[in-house]
């Protein structure tokens, strides 16, 4: 039995993730070789570099921006859409140690929005209107928000672990994450 | 296409992951609420505090004494096998933030051992015959030991972002890793 409410959503608890998702990134990827910064999982595929790029991307273009257009606009037109491969046409000259940094201070400054525009549990039920899938609520945009960087963070270390599928010779048959 | 070597595994590399591993944890895991360290998967799947007692564990009982086994006996014998259920029978009163200190001061001990164990690259092609695969190499028990850890980082976050399967609402179609 799982032991996960079925409405688990509380925004102190979601910033709680989205407030330590830069600094352990820079914790773990800051100093590492350049193998594991370069390796991806195939043609078409992020490596480590372009996942921080992304999240940047997202800091930028998407949740607050759209947070604020859902607040502002309702549900009267669609916001606009997210490309989420606008950082791949990018390229910039920053280190990785930059990058993170540049991260950081994004989702610093972002979630001192966050909590300047939600002032009370009501505005976390406004609705906007998402391009694709029609009405959603502020609290899916947040909760989408945290489970964006954890989809992210699982992305880096599979693709990491991913170099390593030969290196583990037999044992790759008990580590789930190369299969 | 795939920028992987085909046979990556460098043991410095590996130990840049190993080293970083724990005060990651730390850094993501320490100060969240309950309601992140309890939720799981479902039944018969660990929570994150099971996860870390299943690192530790694994310091305990799995990498290093597997190596000194491989360094002393070589083929000759299989190594006793790891259980890798044990941590969930050994209950502690321990606090998340304890078990996150016992694991990095036990890592920290155990690549310093691994440094004084491994004195050449020939070290690292000495074999071992595991109970269930037969023959594996040093090498190999190195990048496990890594891979292990990008397996439960990864582990670790999938846990969490399900706790959100609900909250993100029609998101969850974009959301890879709750599927």
């Amino acid at each position: 039995m799982s032991v996960n409410e079925p409405e688990a959503f509380n925004r102190f608890e979601a910033i709680e993730v989205l407030e330590r998702t830069p600094r352990t990134l820079e914790m773990f990827l800051t100093g590492l070789s350049e193998g594991w910064l370069i390796c991806n999982e195939g043609e078409g595929t992020w490596n480590v570099r372009e996942v921080i790029e992304h999240l940047i991307e997202g800091e930028k273009m998407n949740w607050i921006p759209r947070l604020e257009f859902i607040l502002k606009e309702g549900e009267s037109r669609p916001f606009p859409p997210f490309d989420r491969y606008s950082h791949l046409s990018n390229k910039s000259a920053q280190s990785l140690a930059e990058k993170l940094l540049e991260f950081q201070k994004l989702r610093a400054e972002n979630l001192d929005k966050l909590n300047k525009r939600i002032e009370s549990e009501a505005d976390l039920e406004r609705t906007g209107y998402h391009p694709a899938f029609g009405v959603v609520k502020v609290r899916e945009l947040i909760a989408t928000w945290a489970a964006h960087d954890l989809t992210h963070i699982a992305q880096i270390v599979r693709v990491m672990a991913k170099r390593y599928e030969q290196a583990v010779g037999p044992w790759r048959e008990y580590l789930g994450i190369l299969k």
